[in-house]
């Protein structure tokens, strides 16, 4: 789904941005063939493996992920994974393995670290937001908000896709969303929408930020196809959602600001259609490593 | 200190991310000359203005910096400020103002926003590591890794500036690092850093990754202006760097692996010169957000 | 609408493109400050200004436009023009002043001029589309498709705004269309909806390439938001359209398919929301040219 | 002749304009190894292999090319195709098939059909006008002009030397020419002439646009290599081109401004060397279309 | 004539390779305006203006140039310098003054000297060759080959210029130029010329490499523009030319390989037109210092 | 140790410089697969492999180098060639083998040529310098200064590595270094120093240029890690370097200016850790050429 220019592109600039000139340690290393492991050293669900992969591609090495447990096909994005204690109490769990001239093994093992590190920890924020929803019998969508590490937000969506959260647009060139700002600027929630509707046309959405049930039917009234309830509290939100929907009811509800783990719980309505927030601040990495063979491993 | 081209292509790309071909939201607005405010909202260390400016510059908008409190120069990145209660309990403090055409205001609202909030949550992270340092008067430096967002590197290692955390080395062309793997590609430490040596020249300093004791007096011995001790708890690390400091007096010592905010006093010795971690990783954002001006303000 | 990082990066491609290393011609213009005169040469619509601002701009060139007729406002993108015969039956009208080093002017006539022409051009077709329309009373949208120049899409889907058509979707990452192909790919319709969902969230719509008045019935079943009846002449399509509207009002619905100048007007129903065919293919250009300053104009 | 890294670069900005981040209907369609069809659907030259190539290759896809009919050579661009009626009236003829990841085939369908659609179309329409000069024994060249649309000019001019057509300059860095503009600008023919003379070298040829039969002597007298009568009517432009030769043999002669199909036969003359007009404004694309195998072609 | 678009591209890829990301010494210096003064130390051509000032622009700060001696007009590229002994031997002229933030002075003052002494030191020995044909009163032209520097053409080719030494064709899409390898692959002259002719229009001559006369006649008599007599020594050269020149008057004629500062001379003929050689191998640069202000110059 | 994006990179530009839109002459010859002969003219040191083998590589074309005399590996960058008298009196001597398509191999001659005659030219100088020192058992290191030309440096820099010179610092964002300019703006050497360690962290050396014993002195109590002797002729040089040594026996002592082939000898001495220079200015270049087979080899 990721389309390989965009990869490339992304991959040229990591390797830019952490090699400006020399490798100065790849003297020490020389280019004999070499195969290093991959391990995962805390629990989390993997994900990242296009990005992993295209990193060691670009550097002549070739990846090898292992086998699911008990299963015949290798590890995919998704997989929950739990390492298991192994020495001094810490875990380990090998997934891959990752072959090629030593000194390239080690231009790319941060970039590609820092990447699956960055995007499991965001798949798997996103994958307990959605165990919450299914525990709860929620059928709403849980979404990720443009609130994404610039330049870095292809990997940080795809993410919360392998976590089963909604990626809400993309960018400002996706549907539509007049905010608060752009409400005031233009004067009215009416006229805000009738301007936009002028140019973005059949196959866009458009969504509105509303602060009142009073905003939030001006907005439906007028075409919006979704009303996002700004900052309300959970008893608010769930109130003014019902409220519009019975008035509303081809319009699609979204809840947005100041959601978090704890209380996500408490917005869960059949009012509500998408709880949205950002995934990728706040998010803890998952914890991988990288080994090149060694006779009795030290570390 | 950060050179303008870097800044400029940083933004382009990011502006490029959001809005890839059309800001639809654009039309609603219009391009009439508006003035947003910037608003903190949780407490932090301000940082990002270079990219924040830079932002808005590019959009044909000027950006004005209140007055420190008390003060008659503008507010600076590295100012620890705290945002008091305001409204239903929110808090907020004005910091900036922000002048252009309302299209392009928002346009770069949310970009300019998602780099200000991390730049800031590393910079307040960073200070709160120094600020522990000085409280136990411990005169080491604590430094920042390559672990940082693949493509945002730079916005990261300057907030880590701003907090007063050093830089560590930026990239693979910077101070060569041999660590483990590299140690065990080359076969041992001696030799890697006799292979590193034949082309890294005078300019540029070695380090090398140590298991033990023993490793650490092989490094120094071949050279190394730094040794670093992986991975080692607070009463092995401080051991170890005080036999090392007794030999090598002219090397730099750094511990690195396992340092958190929860234990790093326990490393505080003065047989070691750098204590490293990723500063980047599970790092809160501070909260900040732009208003248009408004007849009363809802949001 | 157009973000300007995009418009500066067009436009340094198009003068890479013109002049890859010395403009040999001007050195024997020079540099001393000129002004030239915007001709139109044939009737139709402007379009392209903030090309061809941003292309003198990038020149050190200003470019003033020239008022409305009895309007106290310049002229601006959409305006109808008719340049009145002149001399020897050729027709002319002045609409713009450029000013700048006389080098600067000559190295973007060419330059400015193409765009200018082919934007204008499919923007005045788009306004004949849009007339008939209108002629007619049909309510609906006329669209243009993405069979545009490959690395000119930008400016003819903004020319296609500035006649008055729907952009329809820019790109494979704007709504989701699900084509003859990818239903014959999937297996289908049902399936090939159910697997899109699974990654396009809420805020894109699903459109359907339908064969059929069966196909549209089970797309629409499954949940897309717009069905494109496929290649039917003007009898079939708007005998499945209004079958299908009984059924499922709810829905949008598109034709596409063999829709020319000289039959749209039979697909006008009030059952078809969206006629869409290529604005951009065997469009004809609209005839500008650019004159500087000299006594006794001979050209 | 069209160097790969050129290839490449336009192929990547493409499938960037048209993919800025995911391809959702990607997923619907899976990455089954798929073939599909070429089709032709309207008669004219074939041209733009080497882009169509290169798109699927950059997409890990193969395409294979159909032999010519009787031959045993594969299909190659300049060759003159006509799809025979086969279903409903329409026509159809395949010419290749594309193998690869079904995602990755749709991702490059709708940009290698907007490819080769334009490219030959422009080629079809350079093939008519050399055509003409032929059926009338004019030994002189057809060229076309810089009126290309900005950033599609190298598959432009491709085109056109694939329809027979001269591609004349290329850009402000190739020949000099010296227009009316730029003669206005520097005072006088003599005065453009010699300063342009100072700078480019002897490997650039010198062309002057000419209003008048004085111009032209001028110009040859100040040692042009070419002069270009600049719209005059066949009966003018064929005196003066008469004139012109028998003072100056060694000069070449073009007359452009106001060429079209049909009246270019007018201007056939032993004494004109070329004919130049834009080949790709106003140009007819030639129809082509991608179907992945089905059972039963349904569309 | 080099134009902005390609000056800025270059600027931006000279300051990025020189500061890939930090400028550690800016802290040092702050950014107070400050000035500097440019001074010249050796005897030269002054070449590069265009570039120094872009480097500057770019970086905020103004560059001011001094007035020619006795003149009123400031310096220009073009002008031969002779510094005068002042302190200690050595020679210094200042030539212009730079003004803006101390650390962005700093910042281009390598770049900038590097560009300007390059560029100098090319175009003062393009000057002493054209100035030897002067003295001979030989009327051809020296010609400078394509053996730069690899993406640091435009600079010595402009160099070149300046020198009063013409650029010989800029790239292989120039000019055709039919080697001794061409020939080979292709069988014979004839049949290289014959099939460039094919594709290569109007608007390009075309040139070709010779061994002897019999390849020069075969050329010229095929329709080469130039011939090339290829590493002939001074005798055998202007034997052959004479020769070719009676026989083929309208054709120019070059020599090439071999032509040295040492040896020019024997080669200038009335019948040869063109010598070249490479300007930019073995050609020793001007040197250049900047000085910001201080109190007692001590360097 | 060069990572492969970047020479990539830099051959794309390479060839973007040649060959902006078409390759004319490779119509003249065809895609027939030819082998060409890779010879060496002068004598000097090999370098500039990985840049040579990837430009043909990109035109996919294979190189083969020959293997060294009496040896089993293939020649390396850093070999000595001597080319012997052949014919003529020129010296030839044949090292490498290409095989391609004809054009390709044509399109990448001159660039692959232009990039191995530089940097073996550099190689050479540099090798001469090394031997130098070991004929007179000199132990410090010749480093080669920032004086590169711009865009170039990689290759200029490697050279220097290849013929056994230190690389210095590579760019603004390596080593810092005070120079005279920076101290004046600062005020003094002591304030640049802490300004400077301030955010220059413990990764990255410092280096102070001094204009005497007391800057030197000051310089390294104030914690310099490498003193420079500007501008001192050998005697002042080894009579400072003498006298700091023995203050300050950890700061390493660098001289720089004005040092020359014929003087350097003259600044070897037990205290000068580095004497520095530019060793890509006035600098020779090794003459290569490459030809295709051809029966009866007449160039």
């Amino acid at each position: 789904m990721i389309p390989q220019h965009k990869i490339q592109s992304l991959v040229w600039s990591w390797l830019e941005e952490d090699i400006p000139n020399f490798d100065w340690g790849a003297q020490a290393v020389g280019d004999r063939i070499t195969t290093a492991t991959l391990y995962i050293k805390s629990k989390g669900v993997l994900a990242g493996k296009p990005f992993f992969d295209a990193i060691f591609q670009q550097l002549d090495c070739s990846v090898h992920w292992y086998e699911e447990e008990g299963g015949n096909s290798s590890l995919e994005d998704g997989k929950w994974l739990d390492p298991q204690p192994w020495k001094d109490g810490r875990k380990l769990l090998a997934i891959a393995k990752i072959k090629g001239p030593a000194c390239h093994l080690l231009r790319g093992e941060r970039t590609a670290l820092n990447v699956l590190a960055r995007c499991s920890g965001i798949a798997t924020r996103a994958f307990l937001f959605t165990t919450l929803a299914q525990q709860h019998n929620w059928h709403g969508r849980i979404s990720g908000t443009r609130k994404t590490t610039p330049g870095f937000r292809l990997v940080e969506k795809y993410a919360m896709l392998v976590g089963g959260v909604d990626t809400h647009r993309m960018d400002l060139s996706s549907m539509v969303m007049l905010k608060d700002n752009h409400i005031w600027s233009c004067g009215s929630i009416a006229q805000a929408i009738q301007q936009v509707q002028s140019v973005a046309g059949f196959s866009l959405k458009v969504e509105v930020e509303c602060q009142s049930f009073s905003d939030a039917c001006q907005a439906a009234e007028k075409g919006a196809d979704v009303v996002m309830l700004d900052n309300m509290n959970p008893t608010q939100a769930k109130q003014v959602a019902n409220a519009v929907r019975q008035l509303y009811p081809q319009v699609l509800i979204e809840c947005s600001g100041g959601i978090r783990e704890d209380n996500i719980v408490d917005y869960f309505s059949p009012d509500i259609d998408i709880l949205s927030l950002s995934l990728s601040q706040h998010c803890e990495v998952v914890d991988f490593s990288l080994k090149v063979e060694n006779n009795g491993l030290d570390s």
